[in-house]
């Protein structure tokens, strides 16, 4: 089951909701921003500049969240997310770096 | 540019177009089943026995002509369906296999 914020355990992540999730360019755009980064980088949701209201980034980081395809967590006052990189590496392996290879629009 | 049918040449074949084409579990399972084929291997639509309207089925064949994963071509009176395995391999390796991988529902 996912758990109380709604990440799924890695064997849960399913290739439906993944690309589901990955279908977005704004989403797509903010995985690929993480997987260009060291392993384990965490950002707060506005660091990626979305073009878009605050709810409707929360909307998309919701869809990437519930995907399997980045963690969040609360650090203080912030709410900061991660790629699950190892994860999604395990169930899908070369998914990432065909996303990260996309070129910026 | 699109050829008469709409099918994208290899280097027009777009990630976002791909991912949205394959966020649908009916369109996965075409490219599933072709995957599984012996490369070039041309079949109906009909043939998919896909649970949807005539309509759906040619919309859902459009989508993912228009994506570039498949190439359709009239033989006869028939429209046959083949997986553009070379070009998408090409575009974004491993892709097709991570669709091929995944357990029938």
């Amino acid at each position: 089951m996912p758990d109380d914020e709604g990440h799924p355990a890695v064997g849960e992540i399913e290739l439906g909701s993944v690309l589901t999730a990955l279908a977005d360019p704004l989403r797509r755009r903010v995985v690929r921003v993480l997987a260009a980064e060291p392993d384990g980088t965490a950002r707060t949701c506005s660091s990626f500049a979305l073009p878009v209201s605050k709810a409707t980034v929360t909307h998309h980081f919701r869809i990437l969240r519930e995907a399997g395809l980045v963690r969040q967590v609360s650090r203080g006052n912030s709410r900061m997310a991660s790629l699950r990189r190892t994860d999604l590496e395990r169930r899908f392996p070369g998914l990432l770096a065909i996303v990260a290879a996309e070129p910026e629009e």
